[in-house]
């Protein structure tokens, strides 16, 4: 799996845009990942792993889940991107 | 090269990623691409890639570049994101 980059590669935004996800995925009203990757056919372990930060994905798809999440980037990359703090 | 999807697939976004690369590299004062790759140890025709919008980087990858142009993801995705008309 070409994806899978050892922990300490994997750029903070990557885990950034995990909690993005994350909080637009609720802001749907999905109270869990597994039920929204369910409803849009996405993978589910896959799409567990966007959320959880340690999956390095390519831009087509994380555009293919905002086409889901009906954002787009540059509401995606917005000043809520910019305000989540990683713990 | 698992990065190389069929032309048809790679979403609009990405055309429009090559072409905000390409307008911030300019304005850093590279004329031309291989000139920004070599000044940063870039990959030359990977990255000439990414200018054309013919390879779905991954996140990593645009982040790394970011660096280069001292520029982060909310500030790339902005109004001049949104602003980028594909001819």
């Amino acid at each position: 799996m070409a994806g899978i980059k050892k922990k300490a590669e994997i750029p903070l935004d990557i885990k950034k845009i995990g909690l993005r996800l994350r909080q637009l995925r609720k802001e749907k009203g999905f109270s869990n990942s597994d039920e929204f990757a369910y409803e849009y056919q996405l993978n589910r372990s896959q799409y567990g792993k966007y959320e959880a930060g340690s999956e390095d994905l390519r831009l087509s798809s994380l555009v293919k889940i905002l086409e889901k999440l009906e954002i787009g980037l540059s509401d995606f990359f917005n000043e809520d991107y910019d305000n989540i703090k990683l713990l």
